[in-house]
């Protein structure tokens, strides 16, 4: 993420903050190599929040703290963006409206799957009207992190710590720990927070079975976590109900074997339908033998900020989602608006994994969802008919998301 | 499926029973087309029930009546095969749980999906071990009905009435209607009622959109239902726990626009999975790029009842499926032995809708599933070790369930 930063010459990247050295270090390297000047360097992340120079925080930091240097950061009046992870107890939530209630910075989870091509072209579809009223989505995280992530990838020297600090989580815990990828695109299109809102949350454990017995097959004993017992149920499903009557159905499914085909995003309208697992756009009428035919539809569906994106030519990781998503903060921040997913998006993102670690504890009992909006969210206009919102900004040639 | 047995030479049709004339006429005809008898005759199924020659009910009635009709049948002591479909209340459930302990007569519902190749196959796979332990499942009945069954299909001159008879209940009732396709196979490879057992079901049901958009765009005002409100949710999506801590996710997804590509069968464990949608085996190491390779898993891993039914080019309704799960009730009543689908399996399988119902009413409450066993299950033989079981007829080539 520093990288793309790097690269975008209207952003001056001040301080670097890390407690591990090695990021330190690496991070000056990319300035180096990418010809930018040294940036100052710390370990307190509060000499970046006391720096009136500073006008943006990007907190990349791991679960157990990302939320509290976030409303730091927020009290601190500074526009800033976290990398996505959810909390571990409402109160955190709570923490975080109330600083940006205070101070009115903005908050912004850099939530990448909104700027997927697939996610952007569905949601310009719903905004036409093309798949009718919309009454249910489905999404998830579907992808198999027991040898890549969890285990094998970044352990430190002498340790078994990985950089996305997930294994102990899983030791700790059983709920969706990772529900944003597909719950960010899904509540844009449903208007969550804007004229809608989460009523209820269900969610629901398979027994854990999946890490215990791959660290039996494949890891040495030696392995800090080879004997671990995980609480983390290997399948989490969860029923988000809408105020407007809509449904929503996530899925966490990491531990046990499969492919990452997809995270299976699918809107369903009473017109027509997608379905990013089997990559097909279906319109009422279409007969059965309809697959695999999204392609055809992205010619005239790419939303306009995709198409910016294309001509662009610009990449960034994962396929470029990383580089819009920065992109979409750094441009709030120049022109001092509200970032496209705010403080209100961001924390109802974050709660989902106590909400549902609070449902599993309880057989699946219906968690009433907060309303972190305290009643706004019936009258906050619509984030497509909104001055800061992706598709307002991009519909205004003079003001394009992404000016080069 | 009256065609189907009419084939079967060593079945005898003694005696049709229908309400509507022109089924008996048709049913009629049949036999002769087939070279078969004349049956009796009678608008009155006691007249059957009556019959000491009758060894065997099939009863084809619609939901209204198909429960109780069942139950008389079971307390005269009669063979007793049931078309898939719910119960309304769990009193009926319980009702035929009472009339099967009373006589022992076999009820046996006609779930043909437990013998689609593919759900034979995962099967086959799953007793193999393959697969590792099993931890989650799920499935769904996802066919767009509105165009053909729901509304067109079948109508009666001057009446709207539909052979399925599903647009009343969709506008009385909203929940899971149709669930046994895929719990149905989904059940019997988990072993449910044979150790172990639905603990609890919750449901949540999408708002009703699809019907009404459906009715005012393309059917005549005339229509009887053109502007009844539906109380059906579009899509529901119900969870399922059990004794064993897998989960089990359903869906009914029948009247907004989408081909009908797969009922999504999907089984996971610890060692591999199978998803119908993607037509994929897929084990533990195989790498990304693996997709629609069941073809080849086929060859290896075909269930004996299915290559016996390949090798014996037998066909009837639905691709086979009719035919062998006909023939699979009527091997047991030849040998007047348990049916491979039993009283327990049926029962538990047709008390989905009531519970939905209930839970749905409830913001997706999590309802007690009734233990229709009275605490047998946990003693009762699998169904892989069991002397009735599909398979281990199979295994045996003296005792094949396809002696043709």
């Amino acid at each position: 993420m520093l990288d793309i930063l790097l690269e975008m010459r209207d952003v001056e990247v001040r301080t670097l903050c890390d407690l591990r050295e090695e990021a330190i270090r690496d991070g000056l390297a990319l300035c180096e190599k990418r010809g930018r000047p040294a940036p100052l360097v710390t370990r307190d992340y509060r000499d970046v929040l006391r720096d009136p120079e500073i006008d943006a925080v990007v907190n990349m930091t791991g679960w157990p703290s990302h939320v509290g240097i976030s409303r730091e950061s927020v009290l601190a009046g500074k526009y800033t963006a976290v990398e996505v992870g959810c909390a571990y107890e409402l109160s955190e939530c709570w923490g975080l409206i109330d600083a940006y209630e205070q101070t009115g910075a903005p908050l912004m989870m850099l939530e990448n799957c909104c700027y997927d091509r697939r996610e952007m072209a569905a949601l310009n579809v719903v905004r036409q009207g093309l798949f009718g009223e919309i009454v249910h989505c489905k999404g998830g995280y579907l992808h198999y992190l027991t040898e890549g992530e969890l285990v094998a990838e970044g352990p430190q020297p002498g340790t078994y710590d990985t950089r996305h600090y997930r294994l102990p989580e899983y030791v700790w815990r059983n709920c969706d720990q990772y529900p944003t990828h597909e719950l960010g695109p899904i509540a844009k299109l449903l208007h969550i927070n804007r004229g809608n809102r989460l009523m209820t949350l269900s969610s629901f454990a398979s027994k854990s079975r999946g890490l215990a017995a791959y660290m039996k097959d494949h890891v040495d004993p030696s392995h800090p976590y080879h004997d671990a017992r995980f609480r983390q149920g290997d399948i989490i499903t969860t029923v988000l109900t809408c105020a407007g009557g809509e449904t929503i159905m996530l899925e966490l499914d990491t531990t046990l074997p499969r492919p990452y085909y997809s995270r299976n995003f699918t809107v369903r309208g009473t017109k027509g339908m997608y379905s990013e697992e089997r990559r097909t756009y279906y319109f009422e009428g279409m007969g059965e033998e309809i697959e695999n035919n999204e392609r055809e539809f992205f010619e005239k569906y790419d939303h306009p900020v995709y198409r910016e994106y294309a001509k662009a030519q610009k990449h960034g990781g994962h396929g470029g989602i990383d580089w819009l998503v920065l992109r979409a903060f750094i441009e709030s921040v120049k022109r001092g608006v509200q970032t496209p997913i705010d403080a209100y998006d961001t924390v109802t993102w974050m709660a989902i994994a106590p909400l549902s670690e609070i449902s599993i504890a309880q057989a699946g009992a219906p968690i009433s969802f907060p309303d972190f909006t305290r009643g706004k969210w019936a009258r906050r206009e619509p984030v497509t008919r909104g001055k800061y919102c992706l598709e307002e900004v991009c519909e205004d040639p003079d003001t394009p998301i992404m000016p080069l």
